[in-house]
């Protein structure tokens, strides 16, 4: 595999497990008053289409980090509503 | 351009897009005690790796949007450190 295309998978999965901190926080300290509602369901809904544009473009790295991303953030979600 | 480009194109507005709202929200409150430095860090380091990738596949799409996502991501660790 060339050396570039290492750094786009460790790219993908820092900005993909990035959101595990922020969940695990949010669900410790059972408060998320500073996140932002509106910041989430946009990127959820960036990350279903970049799940399409995976899916179309046969991208198993794409579909994979966006896959995982969208769990992560449907939990924020979950999480933001449950403790306003 | 096809139309699974333009549905790139959406998604990648709306995945970096959605920082701003938090942005707002962290400068307004002048409160981040919700916010996870540990997901901005990694976030930050994902996004310079992701715009390295862009650079060495001269794709302008990945360039912009993480260029972009980095500076709104320097703005939130900034809020983060002086908003404890």
């Amino acid at each position: 595999m060339d050396t570039i295309e290492i750094i786009g998978l460790v790219a993908a999965t820092l900005t993909t497990s990035s959101f595990i901190p922020q969940v695990y926080k949010a669900w410790r300290h059972k408060s998320t008053r500073d996140v932002s509602l509106t910041m989430y369901l946009a990127f959820f809904i960036g990350t279903m289409l970049w799940l399409y544009y995976g899916y179309v473009h046969e991208s198993l790295a794409i579909i994979l980090a966006n896959g995982i991303t969208g769990i992560l953030v449907i939990v924020m979600l979950v999480l933001k509503i449950k403790h306003k």
